[in-house]
């Protein structure tokens, strides 16, 4: 059974985070996978993270189904049901006393079972959780003046080798787009697919508001939690969306770009290939969604509250 | 400085191995990493495996010489130097006092330095290293007879998006292979590049002989160092070899397929899609290869000895 407290000090100081660890709860810093893991030695892992925000879960459900659905989706196996699970992220946040957090939950492959053979299908899988403090993965004056990005050189690993709607850590391509960005003085990064379509960034869903349309793309890309919430808000909004093929020209000439993910929210993109979008401002219908995303945080939207002590 | 040992108990017991972890030695059951470590949660990371057989290194400066291309290669930086990393390597050996083994050098990202950016540029890079008893990881009966392989749906992920000459841990397109395999009732599988091009397998170059020539890919694929000894072995044979495109087709309509790797060295191929090579056994040249390989181990071919205790 997970999310026993193994004995620790009395004074540990869970500020900082809490991670469940071969069924024991040990502060973050302390959390540790073995080196032989296969989630680490073949990243063969799958993981979802969900934000905390004033006590309260976003879209817990959300997460729980995605990350369930990818945990099948490898022919993994959960070593517990969704309510356990759903209980011992709950006793995790709890246990850190964090009003504002990620929380992250991850099944690795772990190791072939003694004396089998070394197949992934022999593995006993292994599931991990940490909570650590809420920070803006993009710093805030960044988010205020929107971000610089680049469309990037390096294409988006293809969905027929890894599917990106199943969540991994398979980041090589990712990360030297973010190499290509900081070597132009940018932010961060965009990434096409082989055909010159928008694909997605390092950890972000990409949106284009052209002609008063918000557009995301459909293929090639993680099925965002906050996609869906964006998605949601356009509709309160009046504001017509649609996830559909986005071509990189039709990008370029945008009105507005903005990047959504549960790192952050909704974050408003101003310049792309050190060209000025609009008034090198976030946008004004970026800037709608961004503030109505957090407001409706307030007013308690997809909340599970967290019973704390 | 690396390689210093911790205490442990006088009885530890190093015959399943030991591992380099911040700084310290400690029996390789023991050796983890932080589970916020981007090496895991970004894939973020290279490494190199060198084996040893009867009691030395077999091309030890050649996988140095790769694994440092790699570091590199990643905007990595080991927190040693060469000569460091060469006595490392051997003290973790020698405290195994194992005279067959895998030893794993491996450099990950790290974390972001306190106070720093959320970029892999600003993250402290960590070293870890694994020497564990060598096994077959083909087993030594299908060995034998010939591995039953099948070429995968999955294509391998473009080297556009991940350089596979970069030694990764970029596994997820793999496994899907590796299950494609089992659920054909195979033992392995060979991936295609996008354009009906082979690649490699998983954790091994693929190799057909043609006409009496061997011929294995040129792009695509890990520059495997048991491929190099394969080649140096063609030509003290006599065997004409060429590195060069190979399609499928000319895979499929081969007379023999074998694989390399350091894994186990050369290890020939039965069947190919259910289609049998030759006479269902392991082709001639595969075999005189596979001979010569392990017969020039033990006129010390390329070998470090290590200096045990």
């Amino acid at each position: 059974m997970v999310a026993q407290i193994k004995e620790t000090p009395a004074a540990t100081d869970w500020s900082k985070g809490a991670a469940i660890v071969e069924d024991a709860v040990v502060p973050v810093a302390e959390a540790r996978l073995p080196l032989t893991d296969w989630g680490f030695t073949r990243s063969d892992v799958t993981y979802d993270v969900v934000h905390v925000w004033k006590g309260a879960f976003f879209r817990l459900e959300d997460h729980l189904d995605r990350f369930l659905a990818s945990v099948g989706g490898l022919r993994l196996e959960l070593p517990m049901d969704r309510a356990a699970l759903r209980e011992a992220l709950t006793a995790l946040v709890r246990r850190t006393g964090l009003r504002d957090a990620y929380v992250s939950m991850i099944c690795t492959r772990g190791s072939p079972a003694p004396g089998m053979p070394r197949h992934p299908r022999h593995c006993v899988n292994r599931f991990y959780a940490y909570a650590v403090p809420f920070v803006w993965v993009i710093p805030e004056d960044v988010q205020a003046r929107g971000a610089h990005a680049i469309v990037a050189r390096t294409p988006r690993i293809a969905p027929e080798s890894v599917d990106p709607t199943i969540k991994n850590f398979h980041w090589g391509d990712l990360t030297r787009a973010l190499f290509e960005a900081s070597d132009a003085g940018a932010d961060t990064a965009i990434l096409l697919d082989g055909h010159d379509h928008v694909t997605e960034g390092p950890g972000f869903n990409v949106f284009a508001v052209i002609d008063g349309t918000v557009i995301s793309p459909d293929r090639g890309a993680l099925e965002g939690i906050t996609r869906k919430s964006v998605l949601e808000l356009c509709q309160e909004l009046g504001v017509p969306a649609r996830v559909r093929p986005l071509h990189v020209e039709e990008l370029r000439a945008a009105d507005e770009i903005f990047t959504a993910t549960t790192a952050g929210g909704v974050m408003p993109v101003a310049r792309l290939d050190g060209r000025i979008l609009g008034n090198d401002r976030p946008g004004p219908i970026s800037m709608r969604l961004r503030q109505r995303y957090w407001e409706k945080h307030d007013e308690g939207w997809h909340a599970t509250p967290i019973p704390y002590d």
